[in-house]
């Protein structure tokens, strides 16, 4: 225990702004969270309205906690750093944002905007896990992650490195994703992917859990298909082995090339634990190389569940700040 | 141009440690070869004798050279860093080799001892390209490469990172890699693997170039497919275009995880130029996530050929032992 922490009533503020909500809270260095607001409704079309809400919480947070000195952002979508500027987003109108330099400007606070997964993982970094080296990655509408490199987190030449969802690992067959591209991840290993294989499950079996559940076969979703697991449904259980299966190749391939002590899976759909995590260690045993050669790392669960994005965006603003380089 | 260099004068022994030869020679503190050596022969099978050739190449050299200040060697396998520790390699029998601390301790020189690839990206980064961000492929026997980010060369944890010939890029087809698994990269995109699809080439046009040239179709190597493409061959430029399809696939995965402003392709195999360049190009093209929201990196040959590996090795102990950490 510090005596004197040098950070002592420093606040930071967090933001995660997604398609269609925003989360946000307070928290302080040691990133305990000091207040959650609950989540506010996101304008995928209206950027001045979104932005408005982003300026009104700030506002909000800043009149209760008169020690918050910086805010963070994740946001989905390709996001250049350290410019903070949104480039492309898929659930959002917005293209070429420079909302770093927005929220700075209108707040006066040295304020941080990343990649939401990249924000996740330094949360998962700072308050879950001690591995210099760790790969996040994150399963849920879509496939995401980042990566911490000797105990900084990796961004690349311009802030859009760790498209984790867009690794080819089937160039030849595979989903269109929603790149565009055939041969990502994203669209094998996503939740919508476990709600299309659910679906064809449910078809095939007609009287099985998984259509019971749904009502029909078209309707099963990603939630279903882990509801049913839960519960013991083989068919449902073989549909997140295959999920999984694919998770597992993704991450030899990650291991193959960063060469991490541990590997940290997070996002909605990996909430349903081991019928989930054991095929992502099986296939990664699998596939990555050398085996027999090497330490193989950790496969564990995230810990902070989907309040990562906000939590690790304020400490990245907090630890930017700290550094005298936000 | 600097009138005193504080390298001045300060030289280096490189040595890239093969299955079967061993190329070695000095450079300075720009990387300008100062001697090299022919070829000697390396036992993959006698560690004893292996060892005594390598002492007695660095006691030649220092001899001639008095400035030598470190040794460098680039060698193939899995090689832990920075204890320089050989822990496995395809094509030798030692298996746990100490070879920093022997040779360390039989010269009394800083030593640094790195993967051949990562050997052959430093030498292309510090004499060849200047991009803080860049990938490096090298496409021969098998595929191998490495990753300078911010000006320095990637290891991770324990340096084994990069192995970029077994990205898993096609896990339920493809052939099965030395490694073991099947999926991999590199036997679908080295040098062997050419030599493999120009086969089936020609048995199935008994009559064509590759075929004539070879004798037999089972006789086509890497280099008939090669030679048969640079007079013209349409047969055998589809067998590049093939192995570069694979390779431009595997350098958009690489992209979409590392952000690199510069991709440069060596090895003995692209050495053909154009008829493999030219499909790495457009597959990478097609394959890299958000082609239309980014700046695509360049993707280049390399310069250095096939002395990158103990150039390289060479500068790194330079630049290792000016930083002091040798």
């Amino acid at each position: 225990m510090r005596l004197q922490p040098p950070q002592q009533g420093r606040l930071s503020i967090g933001l995660d702004v997604g398609g269609t909500k925003i989360a946000a809270g307070v928290v302080d260095a040691d990133g305990e969270v000091v207040e959650r607001v609950p989540p506010l409704p996101s304008s995928a079309t209206d950027q001045a309205a979104m932005l408005r809400t982003l300026s009104a919480v700030v506002e909000e947070l800043r009149t209760r906690h008169p020690g918050v000195v910086a805010i963070g952002v994740g946001a989905a979508g390709l996001v250049h750093w350290p410019e903070g500027r949104i480039r492309t987003a898929p659930n959002n109108t917005y293209r070429d944002l420079p909302l770093r330099h927005v929220l700075q400007d209108s707040t006066g606070l040295p304020t941080v905007v990343d990649n939401d997964a990249n924000a996740a993982c330094w949360a998962e970094y700072r308050k879950g896990h001690s591995a210099s080296y760790m790969a996040f990655i994150t399963v849920g509408t879509g496939v995401g992650g980042g990566v911490v490199l000797a105990d900084r987190l990796f961004r690349g030449r311009t802030g859009i490195a760790m498209e984790i969802g867009h690794m080819i690992v089937d160039p030849h067959g595979g989903e269109r994703c929603g790149c565009g591209n055939t041969g990502c991840l994203e669209p094998l290993a996503s939740g919508p992917a476990l709600g299309r294989y659910g679906s064809a499950a449910a078809a095939a079996e007609p009287g099985g859990m998984l259509a019971t559940l749904a009502g029909d076969p078209a309707k099963v979703t990603g939630e279903t298909v882990s509801a049913a697991a839960l519960a013991g449904d083989p068919g449902a259980l073989a549909q997140l082995e295959r999920l999984g299966g694919w998770l597992g190749i993704g991450v030899a391939t990650l291991v193959n090339l960063f060469d991490v002590e541990l590997v940290v899976v997070g996002g909605g759909v990996a909430e349903v634990g081991d019928p989930l995590l054991a095929p992502i260690r099986s296939h990664f045993a699998r596939f990555v190389t050398a085996a027999g050669h090497r330490e193989l790392p950790d496969i564990r669960p995230a810990r902070l569940g989907p309040e990562a994005g906000w939590i690790g965006a304020a400490l990245l603003a907090l630890d930017q700040e700290e550094a005298g380089t936000a």
